[in-house]
């Protein structure tokens, strides 16, 4: 059972608590600001790539690296010193960020010299955990189904805004990249349109579904299985693996054996395993040089676009920034510049580093 | 004019030196390594992205940040402990890269769940100029044109392979950017393919001309000389601007004001143009901070695939990876994993403080 309140910032800003159990909130609803919010990002588009690029002038100010004392991600206990979560018996929080790349607020995009468009959409914090000091990978699983059942229902009332087009939750970990606060989160991003990685993603499904009749991804991971050489986690329902076409030394992807379109269309016993080949990827993360190892994690769904989608399978991609454990993979020429991703490690090596580190759930 | 001498390594690599008077060589062609070469790149297909990857595992051996006695980019001057450079009147230098993502050489694609194909292509490295502590900003103009013409006449050695379909110069500079060698030099690459960030940029090109009757990036100059907010150097030939479709804080865009398809097509007043916007350019960059400002710098042509290329407008993009003097930017969630910048500043205004800076040529 997933419990929810709704509530509203005193900047008017929106507050969802989370829980297993009906919410209970004790005193008033805090921010650290009290002025009302007043985001107005816009789109440029950019001519020679053919996509949009969101400008928000004041993101500059976003709070960095706090002192220890001060952490907004933190349960309110001093009144004086409102942070972004009051008291109460939820477990997992989400929020409007205070400086968003997107936001429904958005009502003006100056004139350029190319096309602009306001930034319409909406950016969340997802707070995972009331403990600043815990990690997913040390969450209890019914904690990461319960996250995933979140990310189901934010992904439901985002698709209702008939202006939001797709909706990605994702979580960037550890100082390697660039994250301010360590306070267990992650964030959400809707966008108006579909954004050009998951519209090529969606490209290659449908083309695929239609000539094969059957979806790409679940196809590309029946493969995966039954080679078994980077399979990292292998449930009922769910699996874990270093794709062999892994652009990132330690990428590694997860998702249902199964196509299913998004986190709202998860069934108890596909959540519940697919809870249980993420806690056992990050484990294995954190084994492997027995420090927390940093990622960005990104979770693929459909386009909330109202229409069905067939070809879409739920994944999340691991974009891990270290090639060993003391030497980072820069994105540099080829990667950034040009698109084409060199790999100096095999897949095949790394995942049989990562199979190798053993994990209790 | 000029000058070029091919010599040949003792591990099989090629050595190409360039210079103003004709070359002379004192001494045997050196190389750090003896061994020959064993490249052998392969290439995988990303079946939901669409493109390919490269893996060359060796690439993890690579020299890494070698003590200060030890320089492979400066000139030999101990036999026994010879670098990638003779003793020459030479003034720029190109040498295959030893440890490459595509490779001549590759031979052999490992079959797999995946399509794949031999890694074929190949990775150069641009030894700039032979004094280690110089940088691009601070060598003459005619020592910049002499580099472009360089640039040029690889480009033309490279596109009468077969195989090659698109050549980009560029250059990583600064350890924010994880730069291994702080000699000044880049590197180029020569792809099998037109990799995905150009052919996305060739598409727009090509729809934009057929539609308009004009490359689309000279009417978007065109515009940004009219707007003249944005523009950084402004020639007769050539101009640099923070573009109104900037990704990243600093960005920087430098071009012929008149379309030109590559380096081979560069007239001699037009590169001495393009010349003084680079470096213009670049003393801005080292000056607005006073301090060395890293950056990724690439160098967009059209493909050498032996069609005309009227689209194709000769370019080079600077992505810095700074957002203000102490805060790195770093892509994440959206731009990593949706595809979609978020840029904290607008273009005017950083546009405005690189006006600012005063330079000297």
């Amino acid at each position: 059972m997933l419990y929810r309140q709704e509530l509203t910032k005193p900047d008017g800003r929106s507050l969802t608590l989370y829980g297993r159990r009906p919410i209970e909130v004790a005193g008033p609803v805090p921010s650290p600001n009290r002025e009302p919010l007043e985001a107005n990002p816009h789109l440029r588009w950019h001519p020679l790539r053919g996509e949009w690029i969101a400008y928000a002038s004041y993101r500059q100010g976003r709070t960095f690296m706090p002192p220890p004392e001060y952490n907004p991600l933190a349960v309110t206990t001093d009144p004086e010193n409102p942070t972004e979560l009051p008291q109460g018996n939820y477990e997992v929080a989400v929020f409007d960020n205070r400086f968003p790349s997107l936001s429904p607020l958005a009502h003006d995009a100056p004139k350029n010299i190319v096309e602009t468009m306001p930034g319409l959409g909406k950016c969340e914090v997802v707070v995972f955990a009331k403990d600043p000091a815990a990690s997913l990978a040390g969450l209890p699983l019914d904690h990461l189904e319960l996250l995933m059942e979140v990310w189901g229902s934010r992904t439901a009332v985002l698709a209702q805004d008939p202006r939001i087009k797709y909706v990605l939750p994702f979580e960037n970990k550890g100082v390697e990249v660039g994250v301010t606060l360590h306070h267990p989160h992650g964030q959400i991003y809707a966008y108006p349109f579909i954004p050009p990685v998951p519209k090529r993603m969606n490209h290659q499904e449908k083309s695929h579904l239609e000539k094969k009749g059957k979806p790409l991804l679940e196809t590309l991971i029946a493969a995966e299985l039954a080679a078994d050489t980077r399979v990292i986690y292998r449930g009922e329902h769910a699996v874990s693996f270093v794709p062999a076409w892994a652009r990132y030394p330690y990428e590694v992807w997860l998702a249902p054996i199964k196509a299913v379109p998004d986190f709202r269309a998860l069934t108890p016993p596909v959540r519940a395993d697919l809870a249980r080949a993420l806690k056992t990827t990050l484990l294995k993360y954190d084994g492997l040089w027995q420090r927390p190892f940093p990622y960005l994690m990104a979770w693929y769904q459909g386009p909330v676009d109202g229409q069905p989608h067939p070809e879409s399978h739920l994944h999340a991609e691991f974009f891990p920034p270290y090639r060993s454990s003391d030497r980072l993979k820069y994105l540099a020429g080829t990667e950034l510049a040009a698109g084409m991703f060199a790999n100096d490690a095999l897949p095949e090596q790394k995942a049989e580093e990562l199979r190798a580190v053993a994990v209790t759930l």
